[in-house]
């Protein structure tokens, strides 16, 4: 049975998103997975999603990649860090971005599929900070450092 | 005569990008303008943007945004400084991303012309920082500061 990803445990009514949502059927359905301590997220974007030269990314797909696996990885670290998992959650577990911080290192090259990682950095009560890289063939194109905060109930 | 855009001035060879991009027909082509010592853009996003919530717009839509709307708006007070501006100026300019940090105020409204103002903060040589809000209806959704890099021709 294929793995669910974290996306794919946010509610229903939460699933709008065109940056991940299950539910859009326009976007980019991006599928974050926890494995061990870090998430992970692959996705070669479309060539219409160029950057100034067709040959790149457009920035604000990278952001957008980055913003998407930064709350799932808030929810998984967040049901992580209570001895829990997205799929074992008796409440569902659904986070909003508060900050988005993405610094460019390099050109995001077009036609590759691009890895996003994530690392918890720190919890605070509704409050989480995951810092996330973006390669490409091994490179590192983008960090980016999210402050992710809980959807009350 | 309609009045161009700072993206209008951009090198046809730099204008694929899917934010901004005049030669980029699937993008959101956003066109930024100098207004005495601010910048401006005003953009409706299409319904498929949507966030979690098909009533607001996803958070990569408004990064996205002001990531382009900050590389026009150090263009033009680049060139601002320079007692010039795109049109008269004698080289290109054009400028991209080094780090973007977007923080969200409160949901963007879906179905709403967005307005996004960008303010000089500093120029030191090859580098502009932007400070830029987000607004609709009057309510700021997003505040964001950029620095940006100044291609070299």
């Amino acid at each position: 049975m294929k793995k669910k990803a974290i996306q794919d445990y946010y509610e229903d009514s939460l699933s709008h998103c065109y940056g991940c949502g299950t539910n859009n059927p326009h976007g980019h359905q991006i599928k974050s997975y926890l494995e061990g301590d870090e998430t992970i997220a692959r996705y070669k974007p479309d060539e219409k999603y160029s950057a100034g030269t067709p040959d790149h990314v457009y920035g604000g797909m990278v952001a957008s990649l980055l913003d998407c696996h930064g709350t799932a990885s808030a929810a998984a670290f967040a049901c992580q860090a209570e001895n829990t998992s997205m799929e074992e959650s008796q409440k569902p577990v659904r986070f909003v971005t508060a900050s988005l911080k993405v610094d460019f290192k390099n050109p995001t090259p077009m036609g590759v599929e691009l890895e996003m990682k994530g690392q918890l950095r720190s919890i605070s009560g509704r409050k989480v900070w995951v810092d996330m890289s973006l390669t490409a063939n091994g490179v590192v194109c983008a960090t980016a450092e999210i402050l992710a905060i809980r959807l009350k109930e």
